[in-house]
């Protein structure tokens, strides 16, 4: 059966939306800011103007990927550091509330929704078990084994991004220090060109938030400095890589995200501290791989958790998760 | 079916076992030195040896918990940290040829096996996922979800003391550096006792092997180092707990293996450091608890495995992984 779902990936920085199709075709894609920063009341009535606009094309379901951990028993957003005065936000009540359509809605964690998508469509569909690393504003993380999003007794397994590569590192969104995130994100790129005097001075009239792009661009060009914060980057990626693969010794280890754009960059040292560092056995199976779906990651994967919601159940709830 | 098999554990120190009847009854306890440091033919004979001391017994099966990292589907010891000489050593060849008895023989890392004992019979029974660390001589690991050890692509998954939490920290005994092992063990409790003069000097007649149960004692005597030494333990053990909290969210964390009797002198800095460190949903679940089974653990959870095995099959294969 032809079916159609709206697709939404809630970002630190946008939200991005289209129609997908159950045979994994993406149309009317749109995308507005997110302005996570100005709180998440500000953001759901952006969601919920974003939404309506495309009532007409009819989805059967709408699935949305937040970037936050989200109690899939209670429907709160319990924490998510880069959208600003989130405290256990009843996300699920709230949006019911905004919405002029009362279709199924599928909330799941956005980096949740990337790893299921690249299982069914991209890098993972060899794989029986991996996990996925989204690098964007945060460094978001899903988990897949033996073919399922593991999402932990809550639903809110695969923070990636939140274990401890160094206790006494800087200080990370989530309140904790040394995160693996605090060294591998956005947010850590910015760090390491503030640190660096050299950096913040070529880089000081760029606007925060393109200081990933534009450290890409400086080290594509051969700046020195730049292609020194790219290998640290990538060292640290390794670390967290290598932690993973010795505890769960999966198949693959899948990057995604904007900043895998910068894959040249820093795959070399990522790949040897692998080597490095990591267990003989482990390490010997693992294939770390560049998504293949990349920013559409999110929309198809959760489009598919919606599409799985709508095989399996008739009637017409209101909100699921 | 009354059944009853050889439950044997391989520590880096001793070699336990003891025949296990499926009503979860233990009798016949003997233990001898592993004498692991001294390679892993030593090792291979002495175990040939100390199995055929059961064969009067008459077990159905014989199961074995093994300090190291097995690939479970070539029968290969690729990594065993704790013991001397091993690099992909063909365990289940090997001891099949050593042993007279030719009853059914099944391989577990030692860490997996007392998880899936506190899952069926101990602290893990109300639990649906959680993580056991085995504080031994080394830092063992076993993660249970939905109720079964999740072994990894090749048997080798829940190395949990190879996790990093310092990249530039103490030499592991795997190579890499900084791993949680290097942090939480006898070999990190005899370590941190060397770097300090005056615990040296206060331990220099106790034998290596006998310095953790030294340092309890020490530590219940009142003396200010080994307190500290034994806080620093539990900083770096609840550094581990929260990332593995913060990433699969699971139910609980079963703390087993010999040095966990020094429960009182470390637990208190583990929960302080997951209330300081981790995501609150995570955390809020958690339960930190300490092993029920204590030693009997790893044997009765391999036990357990040959119960299972000796269920599911009617023929009579020599060896078993």
């Amino acid at each position: 059966m032809k079916r159609q779902v709206l697709g939404i990936d809630i970002g630190g920085t946008n939200l991005r939306g289209a129609i997908v199709t159950n045979d994994g075709t993406i149309a009317k894609k749109k995308d507005i800011p997110s302005e996570a920063k100005k709180g998440i009341n500000k953001l759901i009535d952006n969601l919920a103007n974003f939404i309506d606009q495309f009532e007409k094309n009819e989805p059967d379901a709408i699935g949305i990927g937040v970037a936050g951990i989200i109690n899939k028993k209670t429907g709160i957003l319990t924490q998510a550091p880069n959208i600003a005065k989130v405290n256990n936000f009843p996300i699920q009540k709230k949006l019911t509330q905004k919405l002029k359509s009362k279709i199924p809605l599928i909330l799941e964690n956005d980096s949740n929704s990337a790893a299921f998508g690249e299982y069914l469509l991209g890098a993972g569909r060899e794989a029986n078990s991996f996990v996925m690393l989204t690098l964007g504003t945060g460094l978001g993380g899903g988990i897949i084994i033996n073919g399922e999003i593991w999402r932990g007794e809550d639903g809110m397994a695969g923070e990636i991004g939140h274990i401890i590569v160094n206790p006494d590192g800087p200080k990370c969104s989530c309140g904790n220090s040394g995160c693996l995130e605090s060294y591998v994100s956005g947010e850590a790129l910015k760090r390491m060109v503030k640190e660096d005097p050299e950096l913040k001075k070529t880089l000081k009239d760029v606007p925060k938030d393109d200081i990933p792009q534009a450290l890409m661009k400086l080290a594509n060009d051969g700046d020195q400095k730049a292609i020194t914060t790219w290998n640290q980057f990538g060292k640290w990626l390794g670390i967290g890589i290598t932690s993973l693969t010795n505890l769960l010794n999966i198949d693959m280890a899948i990057i995604g995200g904007g900043i895998s754009n910068a894959w040249h960059l820093f795959i070399n040292e990522t790949e040897s501290e692998i080597q490095k560092r990591g267990l003989r056995g482990p390490i010997e199976r693992l294939k770390v791989r560049k998504s293949i779906l990349g920013d559409d990651a999110g929309i198809l994967g959760v489009s598919y958790l919606a599409f799985k919601y709508l095989e399996s159940n008739s009637t017409n709830q209101n909100l699921i998760l």
